[in-house]
């Protein structure tokens, strides 16, 4: 199979490259690193990504910022950090990719446990990971020729001790458990679900 | 109570006005009808809305635009519509009503049954309202002084007959289960939550 893993040189999405990589062609990609780059707030350069990589079977998005602060001073510009990146970014990789994938192919995107178990300061992220999970529902009733879409939904990793702070009593979840959500999406037979990992 | 309703002339929100208006003060709001005017989609809009209304007990959203259409040729302005009016509209209603609202007052948004039941062509709306879900979580656990917010998230209601063909096998649900819902959030006590009113 041929992978391409945006976000591919990220704390989560190192270890979705290195599990992909022992028997598929992975194709790494980040904004600076990687095989190829791409800014994916940009579809414009996400066109030229796709271009450039040619056609493929499954696209993996561990990429996007997202605005973390407190709700009493968020504005419009801090919340639209989350929209423009995390969630039209992801968006876009499936609007454009759609033309691009082999038939029976799959996108799995990342969304996060915010949607459902909020912390405080993460109310962006709380927005565009439910919309990713409801995004992930409604493409895949229309994607054409067998494509499938899923989402992960991680808790804080345990590879992230910066977020630790945010999230009391949480129990960080192991990279293995992270990966593997990933490699069921791109494997599986699933479409339309958001695989939670909490901790 | 004194009660801001967005939308309060449409389909949904004149039900929901003429139930609330029986019993509470009504401030009535349309793009270009009601007793103000604001404009979701522009911040400065919306404060302006705010400044005139004065100190309130309740913001209700019962408006918010939607794009509906193939996801094979969505674009990312497509997309946006929905975006920059039903979620960004309300989180800013949100974001800028919390520093005019009341001490114990409510907002409550409208999402849509389209999140966790999508339907061909919804695929926007459905990433939409999963946000608006998610945001409500998010912001429950951060808004000051005892403020509460909730969504309401109906089918397709039974007078909006145009959208009838879109929803197969949907029982379209009555006005006065939607108003109940409206009702439930704002008398009611909860906070964080989406009622969701299914066919
Ligand atoms: N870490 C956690 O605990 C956690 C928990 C739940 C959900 N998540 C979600 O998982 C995703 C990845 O998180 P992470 O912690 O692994 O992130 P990370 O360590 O910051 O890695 C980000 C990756 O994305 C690439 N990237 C950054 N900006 C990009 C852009 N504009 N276009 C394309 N690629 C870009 C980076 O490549 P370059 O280095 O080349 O820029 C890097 O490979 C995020 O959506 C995050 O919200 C993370
Ligand atoms: N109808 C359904 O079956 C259904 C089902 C589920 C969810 N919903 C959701 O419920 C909400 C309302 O739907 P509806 O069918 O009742 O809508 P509608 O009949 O089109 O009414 C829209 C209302 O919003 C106002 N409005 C329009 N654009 C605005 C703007 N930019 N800023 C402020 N106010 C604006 C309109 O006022 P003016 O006339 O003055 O412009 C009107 O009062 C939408 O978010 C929709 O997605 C509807």
């Amino acid at each position: 199979m041929k992978i391409i893993i945006v976000g591919a040189t990220g704390t989560i999405g190192k270890h979705v490259t290195k599990a992909l990589q022992k028997e598929h062609e992975v194709i790494a990609v980040g904004s600076r690193s990687g095989d190829l780059q791409v800014n994916i707030s940009d579809p414009d350069s996400i066109k030229a990504m796709y271009e450039k990589a040619g056609p493929f079977d499954a696209l993996i998005c561990v990429a996007g910022d997202g605005h973390f602060g407190p709700l009493e001073k968020m504005t419009d510009a801090d919340f639209r950090i989350s929209v423009n990146s995390k969630l039209m970014g992801q968006v876009n990789l499936v609007l454009i990719g759609q033309r691009y994938i082999n038939p029976n192919g799959s996108f799995t995107l990342t969304s996060g446990s915010l949607a459902d178990d909020p912390v405080v300061l993460g109310a962006s992220l709380s927005a565009v990971n439910g919309a990713i999970d409801g995004f992930v529902r409604g493409a895949a009733i229309e994607l054409k020729n067998g494509v499938r879409i899923n989402a992960v939904g991680p808790d804080v990793v345990e590879e992230s001790p910066g977020y630790f702070p945010f999230f009391h009593g949480h129990e960080p979840v192991s990279m293995h458990r992270v990966t593997l959500a990933y490699i069921k999406s791109v494997l599986g037979a699933h479409t339309g679900k958001t695989y939670y990992v909490f901790g």
